[in-house]
């Protein structure tokens, strides 16, 4: 039996108790043997809870219980989770998170503990919810030379803009409905604005060159300033709209880190990832295209993977599993140098001055409904051109096309 | 450094080798150390090739290197391979392979040897080519309950059928297309009969049960059977027509497994993976829906799996990593119990008998180009039930409806 304590007992927390109860058979099955919860960590206390009893107020009582070998820590947030993992590594006991916070600011250093200490920082809850994609990357594409990735990182603004898709409707109106369903945060921000999909990103940016892209480099735009219009043309063009973290390494050596919404082509398998479904596409050179698939939130689906990192542990008493992620900056390149293709929507009046000052710019009609404005698709130019190109124009919106 | 041997210097066992020399930066990287390909065992001499004095004909020149301490076994079929595997697992020697003929017919037995000798029997390979999905089933999933699998297990055949739809044109030509582009041997029965998914299903039902599930008990139906006018109906209907592998435990127990052309309607993800393209769609209780997708085949894919096997032997130095399947055998449930919609053409005489002859059948229009016959979806109903119903009604072809 082995014996764990969760940090945090919220959503996550609370699930990854209910999960080892609930699929206990199927654990002790693979596993050989069971798992047990011997305590949890919150402020609260929950009186009728069947898990009241083991329930605590001080991190010590963990840290100090000799038969407590993997810690949980589903709390969110830099503090105290930083130190509570900390000094749960440098004794020896392994940490498995759901804490993409903690993990995109302190991920390689607390790695480099977990080594020097003989145990393991796992993060597969981190990104991507129930998706497994942490692990292959460390495992199944361990001899890839991973050039490129694109991931829908993000189920709530997913959600909103299926919705803004499928119902005609502008952002406010999803916000409101997908804070209504629960899947979006009174305060949506770090959602909305695209900073969680950035931490993501760079999560799996760093575990694609084995170095660390600080999210704080990474260029971030959100999906607040996506509108009704937008949809309207990108669905006669057969794309669709989605926030995505995109990461690509060329052969000049460039390394191209970004989170904003892009036009997916109905021939992308992206196109046809909706509501709160994440998943990540992985391009090595050698595997080709890979793409993971699966519930990016959501209270078991995040436990899963947290509970599915406390049997790596468990299977591997003493041993670090690999993972190479070093504390060395990985210098990214200019955003302003990346080449994109834009799609463009302007005011009416400047239709003539715009299909002259993007080169190789396609005019696009307008879609039933849109007025007032006029479009267009440029040729593929470097975001420093197209800044240029569109200084001194009325430009309303521009979205990046996905390569 | 880890001195490894390759069994078969075939395309696969050519592109492992390939492979470790392209990607060795990646590999030394993310492994800690290099990868040395010592031997390949091949009937031929390979003059001229920079492998030609690694070369040899005797398989004990591999067995009694004790430098050697992982083998690639990538001969395909039952003997030597069998033998030689075994010999190798007895003296502690790991074997990683893309050998699905022997996974499925010996796999258990050989895990357990494995086990018994401190090294592995790994197999990424032999399920969906350079997908992951037996790591990811072994490990991500080891906390679920997994209720069912349906997977796009064949690229040869999702080719022909991904023609079929788009050209418009019959299977023949089809098969004769991917025969030219080498996607399809020159003796394709393995792949367009079915027994290709078949074996696959029946590995990854076992991996999902914990038990052997046997390929010879799984109902196997092939493609060569489905014709133009059913891809004419299935686009009417908004539906492809897809090869599956399936496999399915219900709530009482019964556990079906089957390998059939399925209709799969446009909501499923499966809908649009085409091409050589596999995918794998598995359900857990808790994570819920999970889909993997990627190159079901081809030389550099299926080496990326078997390399990733490698690398994680040489990572784990007498270490067995865990695999849950026993060698008792599943029982599985009598097909006839399973219960579909079906999608049935029949002679345009038949109309009216057929109508009432299925439960909630309901009669669909004839697409353009269709003409002299008439079809109809029945409502759900058992496949006894649907053979009784079908006696003495002139049925052309049915096909079965993705839940």
């Amino acid at each position: 039996m082995t014996q764990i304590a969760i940090l945090g007992f919220g959503t996550v927390g609370g699930g990854v108790a209910e999960l080892i109860d609930l699929n206990r058979k199927a654990i002790e099955s693979r596993l050989g043997e069971g798992l047990y919860v011997k305590r949890i960590l919150d402020l609260r206390d929950f009186p009728g809870s069947p898990y009241a009893d083991r329930i605590t107020h001080d991190f010590e009582d963990i840290l100090s219980d000799p038969e407590i070998s993997i810690i949980c820590e589903t709390m969110g947030g830099k503090e105290p989770a930083y130190t509570f993992s900390r000094k749960a590594l440098e004794r020896g006991i392994s940490v498995c998170t759901s804490n993409k916070e903690l993990v995109a600011a302190h991920g390689p250093e607390l790695l480099e503990i977990a080594r020097k200490n003989g145990c393991n920082y796992l993060f597969e809850a981190s990104v991507g919810g129930g998706i497994p994609i942490i692990r292959p990357m460390n495992t199944s594409m361990a001899p890839e030379d991973i050039t490129s990735i694109m991931g829908i990182l993000n189920g709530t603004t997913n959600y909103i803009m299926t919705r803004m898709e499928h119902a005609g409707i502008g952002f406010e109106e999803a916000l409101k409905e997908a804070q209504e369903k629960g899947y979006a945060e009174r305060n949506p921000e770090a959602d909305v604005e695209g900073h969680d999909a950035c931490r993501k990103i760079a999560i799996l940016s760093s575990l694609m060159c084995g170095r660390t892209v600080r999210y704080e480099d990474v260029p971030c735009e959100g999906i607040s300033s996506v509108t009704v219009n937008d949809f309207r043309y990108a669905r006669a063009m057969q794309m669709a709209i989605k926030l995505l973290g995109t990461s690509k390494r060329d052969s000049e050596g460039n390394f191209f880190v970004r989170t904003a919404p892009y036009l997916v082509p109905a021939s992308n398998p992206l196109h046809s990832v909706e509501d709160v479904f994440n998943a990540v596409y992985v391009h090595g050179n050698t595997v080709d295209d890979l793409m993971f698939y699966g519930r990016g939130a959501g209270k078991f689906p995040t436990a899963s993977a947290v509970v599915s990192d406390v049997i790596d542990c468990a299977r591997n008493p003493g041993h670090t599993l690999a993972c190479k992620w070093e504390p060395e900056i990985m210098k990214l390149s200019d955003p302003a140098e990346e080449v994109f293709r834009y799609f463009v929507r302007l005011d009416k009046a400047e239709e003539k001055k715009a299909a002259a000052a993007y080169a190789g710019a396609m005019m696009l009609e307008a879609p039933e409904g849109v007025t007032g404005e006029c479009a267009l698709l440029t040729g593929p130019m470097t975001e420093k051109a197209f800044s240029e190109a569109s200084a001194g124009l009325q430009v309303l919106s521009f979205i990046r096309m996905l390569g």
